[in-house]
């Protein structure tokens, strides 16, 4: 988890943009994540505008700033990573961390070096960072996609690893553990409960006395809720059954 | 972590999604991370055709089901989980778990019914899951983005939830600490010290006597893999700047 001060101090870098909704993704997720520091360097002109145009463009996108080179985009930050598919890089030789990895050292990053900026970068949809970019960074960090298709979105890219940043490891020590462990009931088990329930509902002059918008919904809401396992479904569904034929019978 | 049986069995359901390229960023957010089993439910017919006819169309794209309503598509499934911005659902009430507690019971799920899937809906992009569609669901997941600005772009949120589930907690115990405490040098100052550096090797001859196709590249990257600090960086410019003016000086 980052506080305000440190998610300040990121700022993220796109290298030579083609496409104008990638930018418009990219300044969405670091909006939806509390980033606020965006920069463009060499973006396809046509791209920046059309992205900075588009309607409902975050207001971080107005406000990013536009580069030259690389250089000039990160003068004012001490650590830079680049964000690499994985594929090797021969010529640069840099070490490769996982994103979970990264994100720590990016994290102690933003903590400690509290007079500078990190930024992390990201490449071109088609080429990723050129040779030259990376030269740029001090390690580079990889998304643990799949080996067969590690190529992502880059909007996507940019999502995960800002979620990355600001996940909240302690979040999940919560956890409710199931009240059973027996094999649940499907949904289609769960739904023929539903129908048959419905029908009795119908049937007995329930619904008429307790008029509902949306009975459907707000009994499927309480079934779900029951997490009712295979077994016991069968039984449920055998008793409703016979109430059902039960009321049937009675009236004719 | 999950494994590739587990992954199996997770499927993703997109209902009512209404542009093409959100599907197919969903369709390729699930192959990078390894899923195969999407779902979509009412889908905009030319969304749905535009999407599977797309330039690099991913094929578990073309592989998905196509069902009339939610209801069908989850029906062998005995976990749906529905995602939610975090907004209220007063006439649902359902429990809604932080994106990394939810990863977490989904994992349960998906390594202990080995014999159903787990399914997790997502909703279209204007109007997010209908009360109807989340009377489907046990419970809800919200990824944790600012409560200023929650929305997030669908092929971004399908993108971040599956990265959740597939990230590797124990990644992040092997982190090399840096070397260093003090406030490391900035771009500016290091690239202050590769050009003059440049210009020694130039003004040499070391260039001539071993030409490089990029020695600006290459001089660069090590000079970041040196991680020299800031203090450190104003006396190596010193030494450098020295030696420069004393080859120069010498040659007149």
């Amino acid at each position: 988890m980052l506080n305000e001060a440190e998610a300040a101090r990121l700022c993220v870098v796109l290298v030579a943009t083609r496409n104008p909704l990638n930018m418009g993704a990219a300044a969405r997720a670091m909006s939806n994540f509390g980033f606020t520091d965006l920069r463009v360097v060499r973006p396809y002109e046509a791209a920046f505008r059309d992205a900075r145009s588009a309607v409902g463009a975050i207001d971080l996108l107005q406000s990013a700033r536009e580069y030259e080179n690389v250089a000039d985009s990160i003068s004012d930050c001490s650590l830079v990573v680049g964000t690499s598919a994985g594929t090797l890089h021969r010529d640069v030789q840099h070490e490769i961390h996982r994103l979970e990895t990264a994100a720590c050292l990016i994290h102690q990053s933003l903590a400690t070096h509290t007079e500078t900026k990190t930024a992390v970068l990201f490449g071109s949809e088609k080429f990723g960072l050129s040779n030259d970019d990376l030269s740029h960074c001090h390690w580079l960090l990889r998304i643990p996609a799949r080996p067969e298709h590690s190529s992502m979105n880059l909007g996507q890219a940019v999502a995960v690893c800002l979620y990355e940043l600001i996940r909240n490891a302690g979040a999940k020590t919560a956890i409710p553990l199931p009240a059973t462990l027996a094999e649940p009931a499907t949904m289609e088990q769960q739904e023929l409960i539903m129908q048959v329930a419905m029908e009795v509902l119908v049937i007995s002059g329930y619904l008429e006395k307790h008029p509902r918008a949306n009975m459907h919904a707000e009994l499927r809401t309480i079934i779900r809720r029951l997490q009712i396992n295979s077994k016991d479904s069968k039984a449920l569904l055998g008793m409703l059954r016979q109430t059902l034929w039960k009321i049937r019978a009675s009236r004719n």
